[in-house]
């Protein structure tokens, strides 16, 4: 089959790779029904993460179950699934307190740009549909793979509560999703962090009340007048750079909490100064085991449409382009037809 | 009068000072019924802390109002009240959200170890007990001002709920205090981490299921033992060096809090290991006025006994001899009698 490989920085090809196997009793073999480019993938694609190359891109994915191992019980040949990005037994201590992302036995999804893919853990990684969705949702039910759980553990890592004031640090993939999880979890204000305006009209249409073009001090400043000299309840930190943690840091209240999701890159935290600015820290890899039934339940009942966020649609033979698109900002998110 | 005054490292005096008067019609004075030293008392006594010297020391205070300011509503000349350590109008945004530790207004008290002493922001600090307690109730009262509030924190901030596994690192005041906390809010499990024979056996009393002498990997690992490779669900951190942060981290499971109420010094925390670690933070000066009331009436029903954790009982003349034992770990903490 031909699938996504990363040859080095700004390398990526689409070429013929060996079909995925069954290579533990508790893999699953998956036709995917579509897959897409996450955020992530840029770090290694830009040569910020020391990778290993060639790599087997892509870790999002939904589709068809075509084969399972001995042990699976959970899901069978022919029905449709969604899992996550990090792969769980769903089991474990971690995994029961509702933290998959740190499971014992914790593997990361790899190789899912392409056209069948080995999930290893089936059991507790997939989640299963009712159903067959029709195509219109594949788009959704995609999104909640990752770049949808991911925003999500921010809202809930941040403890955003119905009435909260929340801002979101990104206008990435994942603060869209951001917007659209503290909407959910009833957030009264919801202050966005964009400077581009079909980002912004998106964050819009998810439930932003305000828009914040400016940045560093000036867009400290602006969320400051605009929450009355306090600061937000609950503040989604959706990048990983060191200004966007501390412009987080900055416009979080004393007591409040920020969700960080954005995989810090060069962030160092002085103790002395977190401890009085007195703010309430949880992030890491989202839990999206935790949220999948509850988000393809929002899904299937059409209640959201996460889907949006991708604004460039490929086959799979043109990864390249769609890799180009995103680096360049020129796409929030691009999905990939198989 | 004569009060204690720091004039260098190792340089604590009882020496003449003017007596307090009201500056602003928000002050309170206060007779002291009873002051004492605090471990944070010990970092410029130390010369840890660049401070201006000559210091009038102490922050912990309780007794009887002696006069008030034209403003102040709430308490009157005669009652007996106690305060928190942090100064707050108890009205500002910050003060409603329960973090009055970073009220608008916040002042941190100080010259308290003194026969009398000025308060501001009376109304919002100070709390009135309905009538004069009984004398061997001054030194619960008077660790309800800071130590216990502070241990208190840690353990809500830590967020501990019934049946909840707690490591609590420090054995100082606060640490024990935080145990005392943890037990009362219904943890499970209380492991302490103390090597001194008499801190062990305070810790016991109040609540600790096991105590670990052991400190760095050989700590880790014991605890990790005790709680089959899983990790504590909340972890209080009362110390604030770069050791003991790290000790916390690590013993803390995916998804679990640390509360950390040791002033950090020389902490920096790196944010991609914390990121993966997936470990929930929150600090800071502990808004103790939020937990006053609660804390009175358990001491005045005599449901918890913190006032135990004086271990030293001295004249405020001999400041300097209660300073010098708490710096050589010979008193957990000193109590001074004015």
């Amino acid at each position: 089959m031909f699938a996504a490989v990363l040859h080095g920085p700004g390398d990526v090809r689409y070429e013929d790779v060996a079909e995925p196997a069954l290579l533990k009793p508790t893999d699953a073999i998956i036709r995917l029904s579509a897959t897409c480019i996450c955020g992530s993938d840029l770090w290694p694609y830009r040569g910020l993460n020391e990778v290993g190359t060639p790599l087997r891109m892509g870790h999002e994915y939904c589709g068809v179950v075509v084969e399972v191992g001995s042990a699976v019980t959970s899901v069978t040949p022919g029905q449709f699934v969604v899992g996550s990005f990090c792969l769980s037994d769903n089991t474990c201590p971690h995994c029961r307190f509702g933290f998959q992302s740190s499971c014992e036995q914790r593997e990361f999804m790899t190789g899912a740009q392409a056209p069948f893919a080995r999930v290893p853990l089936a059991d507790g990684s997939l989640v299963a549909l009712p159903q067959h969705p029709t195509d219109d949702l594949i788009p959704s039910l995609l999104a909640a793979s990752d770049v949808l759980g991911t925003g999500w553990y921010a809202a809930a890592a941040a403890q955003v509560r119905p009435g909260s004031t929340v801002v979101v640090v990104g206008d990435g993939a994942v603060g869209l999703m951001g917007v659209l999880a503290a909407k959910q979890m009833g957030a009264a204000r919801i202050i966005a962090m964009s400077r581009h305006e079909s980002r912004q009209a998106l964050a819009l249409e998810y439930g932003a009340t305000d828009i914040i073009s400016e940045r560093g001090e000036a867009g400290i400043t602006r969320i400051k007048t605009l929450t009355k000299g306090v600061g937000a309840d609950s503040v989604l930190e959706c990048v990983g750079t060191s200004e966007s943690m501390q412009q987080a840091i900055r416009v979080t209240r004393p007591g409040g909490m920020i969700g960080y999701v954005g995989v810090p890159h060069g962030i160092q935290l002085e103790g002395q100064s977190l401890f009085f600015s007195q703010i309430g820290m949880l992030g890491g890899p989202a839990p999206v085991r935790r949220f999948l039934p509850h988000l393809l339940e929002l899904i299937i009942e059409r209640k959201i449409n996460p889907g949006k966020v991708f604004d460039l649609e490929l086959p799979l033979a043109d990864v390249a382009q769609g890799y180009r698109a995103m680096d360049e900002r020129r796409a929030i998110k691009t999905l990939l037809r198989v």
